[in-house]
């Protein structure tokens, strides 16, 4: 796999965020004779973008996901940021993606960091899942705002984040610090996440500046990933609003 | 359906919490014979639970999950609180689950409420879904520590929890209120989280005792109910800690 991927994107808020975005070429949105979504239609309509009513099995047949709520669209390949150019935003935040396959969960992840003000999105073009149409439909359309940028591999991207003076700040369960104290929130920051289960690579934790944890206050060991990820993200957004 | 169901616990954290709680009685502990998991078979062992060893594809038939993991157990129906016993707790920290029937969801929110330290969690008899064997997976053993009462309709029991002194506060993104402006969190409070999509009921919405938004950073409108969760349920629990 070369590339972000996103070509397919699937579900009403992907559909309607691709269009709104216009970011992309999109080739057309199809949409199932049992479906009616007059947002989608009007966006399309707007942007001169064909509208293909097929029959709901030929559509979820194409979608390759579960529950496409009737909506798809073919679209140009997402369009690839590198991590020079995401370290020129003012005041960079950026999430770095370790390992996570899961589409649902990357898909969540996305549409968090995009929500929670992040200013751009770093994926390993390797181990990491592809865009593909499950994760457009979890991203609920953040693939179309968020700069996304494919590396090689994670500890050498967070190797060169820190000599573009960037803070790497892993997220993990045994970080000795808790995330309530993280003074760097401000600085120019990437919040680095791991799998569920494997958590972060341990080259990954290694090349940290810091590892932070979330308090857990119950009896359970840790929370699932898209879960912890949202509490770290906008615990630094609350942090940067102040 | 009457209970809350949760007889069928599937996955390797469902199943080790469910033996580490001893909370209920538990029947037997399947485990594929292409799977190894010695703390499970440890705890099964000092519980005294008997452990059979099954071929894959009978389990993934008996576990009626994605991913059950090679693991499942057959346990006692999850114990009911009622709405005034966990009203009864000390600085009671109630979640409310109007309408989400997602199974995964649900079980994402169950497990973020014990791990954010929650005291109760409160679901709809008939709207909600019930704890079924996706739910336990997702819950990741939530279900063993956190209590949980079941209520005919989520309306009448906000005027209940009103009335026996817990503030209840929507989340809710068109909400007067940031999320971090909550003076309450403090007080006995019962946060109420809606559907995916639709949010919070009408009738929901008009009987708490305030809304609060989570503050959007980027384009999008907003974040999927498990993410919007966390991010309202911690920000509580750090309040609560300081």
């Amino acid at each position: 796999m070369k590339g972000l991927g996103g070509e397919l994107v699937v579900g009403r808020h992907a559909v309607r965020e691709l269009l709104a975005a216009r970011r992309r070429g999109v080739r057309d949105v199809w949409m199932a004779d049992t479906a009616e979504d007059r947002e989608v239609a009007s966006l399309a309509s707007a942007a001169g973008v064909p509208l293909r009513r097929v029959n709901r099995a030929r559509l979820d047949a194409e979608a390759r996901t579960d529950a496409p709520q009737g909506v798809l669209a073919h679209a140009q390949a997402l369009p690839e940021s590198d991590l020079a150019g995401l370290c020129a935003a003012p005041r960079p935040f950026l999430l770095v993606v370790d390992g996570v396959t899961d589409p649902h969960n990357l898909g969540a992840l996305l549409r968090t960091a995009e929500v929670g003000g992040a200013t751009g999105a770093v994926l390993a073009r390797h181990r990491a899942a592809h865009v593909t149409p499950t994760v457009t439909k979890a991203a609920a359309g953040a693939i179309e705002y968020l700069s996304m940028a494919l590396v090689a591999g994670v500890p050498s991207a967070l190797a060169e984040l820190a000599t573009k003076g960037v803070w790497t700040v892993g997220l993990d369960p045994n970080g000795d610090r808790s995330v309530y104290d993280l003074d760097l929130a401000t600085e120019p920051l990437a919040l680095v996440v791991g799998a569920e289960g494997e958590g972060l690579s341990r080259l990954s934790r290694a090349r940290c500046d810091m590892l932070v944890a979330i308090p857990q206050r119950g009896r359970l060991a840790s929370l699932n990933v898209s879960a912890a990820a949202a509490v770290a993200v906008f615990e630094i957004a609350r942090r940067r609003a102040l």
